[in-house]
């Protein structure tokens, strides 16, 4: 009888309405736990002892639903950066992809040891010639042409040590915060050194979040009509805005206009993101990952050539900011395989 | 009997859900008018029909709830524009109130000019003298500052000649019409050649689009340490994009990340976003306000200094977009004063 009353569609639909409304105004104890792959501990209670005092009306913490903007950096934060930056990984594989068209680059720095896969001698070539590498895997075409390049890239590519595709490298536990912030009435945005263009073709079906709520770094682009008299957008060899350390509070007043009340990111690029988040009036969050594990990720922090956690760490352990442990806090790191 | 069912909370509740149902399932002359302000005719038939096929689950021309982008211009489209720009408006009054400060503009062109109150003489310093009366009230201040200054003249300025508040000239059809998209599933965005700083003061509350939702032209902004250490955003004395003509569809690309599927505007600067929006696949809807009612409000189009119509209006007529009559197509122009 009970299992019957259950199943009657009008009766779940109210279940649903109704654990939603739960989930907004009664903490998370009460209530099937919103945050099944973080292991409970300080840094889960302070996410849900935060979400549940400005969502709770009539509180003294309470924040207009309009203003429970929160931001996440990318890489590191959202998804893996390691042994390298995942756009970056795809730039270098588009060098060899194209090469057969560019005959000239078997004699050609750093292309000539992209091709000849020394990337001792690529990291050599320091960031002129990172920035030419990213240059032509970025530019030259338009964006719809490059949105369909990362979007086919993205479903054939594999991770060179997990071997698996890279948005299945997505943080699990990120992932059900994220939803657990879009259910108690935030509105989750990524602002990521990474290029806007790159996160927009896989931040929607990867996070549930949009394109216009993706904050980047960019580069020129310039509207033209082509050949056939069709307008068309296309992408400059030439930097635009990098949205990374200083630039991100920057990128987020830019492209959102409203100071976050909620932040989380993993290295040094993201300090100014916290410290504009948290100078702001009434409750605030700020939380940094620190990869710590060896086993199932990656660790590295204070010496790290990609994602640095050096000067960031020192602030949010002196202002008591949220440090989340990977190898404690995380119960699993990466979601089921399909 | 019949008031007191209707009065009942639950059934009203229920109403409420099922007129939002209707507003988005059925054709708009089964049901209530969704634009009362607008006059029956082919310029509002356009807008009706395109809204019901798109949002027809299983029609032909169906687009999913995610990818109706629906971007209108600010000036000219969503409120007045004369005698000039209101934001215009705003920079001139600012010179007056700290022209105090300023005892060297006495003396100084263009802000001799804008003190003496000769208009004749501040247009004819031109593009340059135009651009260091807006430098001078957009820049050397922190964003919070800049929000306050405008907030309080949008409070208390009236119009030259209209004499009512600014926030008073938006247009009721457009208000309506913006509601109608929202209630039937589409993202409503600004993209105006207007700042976006200074349009997203207002822009929630007039027209219900939140700050993330507004694309428009920037200063550069610098992220700094106040003198209390504490970080702030300093509005720069430099350009760093103009949101207007082959700039809007960058914006909206850079911003948005998708193309629009309905796109309003007024001018020639409207002309390539509206090219860019029709160039995409599937169903598309592209129109212009033609400010055709000098008793009303105004009578401008292809000599006007202000919001000039004149290309996009050959465009607008050899490939058949929407054009609005304001004169005939507007039951009324301005909301109800409050």
């Amino acid at each position: 009888m009970f299992t019957r009353l259950f199943t009657r569609p009008s009766i779940r639909r109210l279940l649903v309405a109704g654990s939603f409304f739960l989930a907004a105004a009664v903490p998370a104890s009460a209530q099937s736990d919103p945050l099944p792959s973080w292991n409970d501990g300080p840094t889960k209670t302070s996410i849900l002892d935060f979400v549940a005092k400005v969502t709770k009306e009539g509180g003294p913490d309470f924040v207009a639903p309009e203003k429970r903007i929160a931001t996440f950096d990318n890489d590191g934060t959202l998804w893996a950066e390691q042994p390298l930056y995942f756009q970056l990984i795809y730039a270098l594989e588009e060098v060899k992809r194209l090469a057969p068209q560019h005959p000239e680059w078997a004699k050609k720095e750093p292309f000539q040891s992209v091709l000849a896969g020394d990337m001792k001698k690529v990291m050599a070539s320091g960031k002129k010639g990172l920035e030419e590498i990213v240059a032509i895997s970025h530019s030259g075409m338009t964006t719809d042409a490059f949105n369909k390049t990362v979007a086919d890239w993205l479903a054939t590519a594999r991770h060179p040590t997990k071997k698996v595709p890279y948005t299945q490298m997505v943080y699990q536990p990120q992932l059900e915060l994220l939803a657990y912030l879009r259910a108690t009435g935030f509105k989750t945005f990524i602002a990521s050194g990474g290029g806007v263009e790159f996160m927009r073709v896989f931040a929607e079906s990867s996070y549930g979040i949009p394109p216009e709520q993706v904050v980047g770094s960019s580069g020129v682009v310039k509207f033209q009509k082509g050949d056939d008299g069709k307008p068309e957008l296309v992408k400059e060899m030439k930097i635009d805005f990098i949205d990374d350390g200083p630039g991100k509070p920057v990128g987020i007043n830019r492209f959102i206009g409203r100071r976050p009340i909620f932040a989380f990111g993993n290295s040094d690029g993201d300090q100014q993101m916290l410290e504009w988040t948290m100078a702001g009036e009434g409750p605030r969050f700020a939380a940094l990952v620190h990869h710590t594990d060896a086993v199932r990720e990656w660790a590295y922090d204070r010496k790290s050539l990609i994602g640095k956690l050096d000067k960031a760490w020192d602030e949010a352990a002196a202002k008591g900011w949220t440090i989340v442990d990977m190898k404690s806090d995380w119960k699993v790191i990466f979601p089921p395989a399909n």
